[in-house]
């Protein structure tokens, strides 16, 4: 891990930004952070945009947590942002738009080509990037996630034993390996589904919702489409956190 | 509307039963509440067990409220608690639980029966004692609305302008015509659903969150069966009213 830039943000947060071999990414802290009060961190897992577009929202989720105490991290998906492109995911998303302009059905075939190879390759990824960050004197655990492709966050919560709890974002498409994989989640889950969202496939997050075999899980379903997740559904996201981090 | 016994509880809580007409209830209010500063209503809409079965749960509610500067106040259903039962209303209970013991359908007939005159003699009864308790000095607007009927509360959010937010809790059997008021209900809306309630027909409820018209809505699915929601989500429901009602 190394550091190539750092700013002070107002609100006492630091920013760095870092790279982790070729993957770039951020870390925001509390100022109030030190190797005798380390912070609890999150895993701020972004959509596939690349994180120079999701910058703004990534960054006030940052604040958002900082406020709380919490550090927060996150590192470019593989193929996103400035990183290669991934030829065979590139491929199954020209298959998706052209299903979805056609209106043809997006096969199984589909999804799972353009998520399944994308969570192979990232979830070891955030697994590196935490070993990394929990060795700063600053960080400590323990870690929740809290990101954007939920295929990704499900990996993550089944086989990394170091992440304690997890927020959702549904939406995203759904492999059904996916589904077999919630069955075995254990941690408490926050879902948070965006009901009026019309490229989303609501019964299959709702589906996915049943699925998880955790005993502690929370649906908070709003509207205000895609990206217009309520402030209201953000501080309660944060709350759960809060609550099963500290 | 005539107080029949009052008590102070801890927490600065002062209780009153009262009658309004042959109907009983209990208001809780704030001892800060008072004719210079007079507190937001929160009516506590019972599940049909009445009001002495439920009392622990509204009780609870109602201090949680209170902590909030709230006033809070219930009545006794028709036909529930001391209230004379209503024939045409224990025939239907009893084609009910005939029919969920002979694992038959519940058919639409059987759900309107036992739930559509309950609507159409209760919310007259929730209205008047609204004006009884509004012209209580130390009660003021707004008004919140959260109960246990859903089919109740649609109706008083779609009859009754004074009431300004509900939160609604899901699992009722809900008649067609419940659906189509749905539609015209424009107040903000909290609902929680218990998502592993046996008892409850999980899709009916969430076609019913579906189908409310209003453009501020949420959705909260937690487990811990039929009564066992848990306290974050009545926390959330809490800072949903506080949200709309100060």
């Amino acid at each position: 891990m190394h550091f190539t830039s750092e700013q002070h943000l107002d609100d006492g947060i630091l920013e760095r930004a870092f790279t982790l071999g070729e993957i770039p990414g951020i870390l925001w802290t509390p100022v109030s952070a030190s190797t005798s009060a380390p912070a609890p961190l999150i895993l701020l897992g972004p959509p596939p945009l690349g994180l120079r577009k999701t910058y703004p929202r990534l960054a006030a989720r940052a604040r958002h947590a900082a406020a709380d105490g919490f550090a927060t991290a996150t590192i470019e998906l593989p193929g996103s942002g400035d990183r290669p492109r991934e030829p065979a995911a590139e491929q199954a998303l020209a298959d998706l738009r052209r299903a979805m302009e056609t209106g043809e059905p997006v096969t199984d075939e589909i999804i799972d080509a353009l998520i399944l190879p994308l969570v192979d390759k990232a979830v070891p990824e955030w697994q590196a990037a935490l070993d990394a960050l929990l060795s700063l004197p600053e960080i400590g655990g323990p870690v929740g996630y809290s990101g954007g492709v939920i295929s990704i966050g499900v990996r993550l919560a089944v086989v990394e034993p170091r992440i304690s709890a997890a927020v959702l974002f549904a939406g995203s498409f759904v492999p059904r390996a996916t589904f077999e994989e919630a069955r075995q989640v254990t941690i408490p889950l926050h879902v948070l589904l965006q009901w009026d969202d019309e490229g989303n496939d609501r019964q299959a997050a709702l589906d996915l919702f049943d699925a998880f075999g955790t005993k502690e899980k929370t649906l908070h379903a709003n509207m205000g489409g895609h990206t217009g997740v309520p402030q209201s559904a953000g501080d309660e996201a944060g709350r759960f956190l809060a609550r099963h981090l500290k």
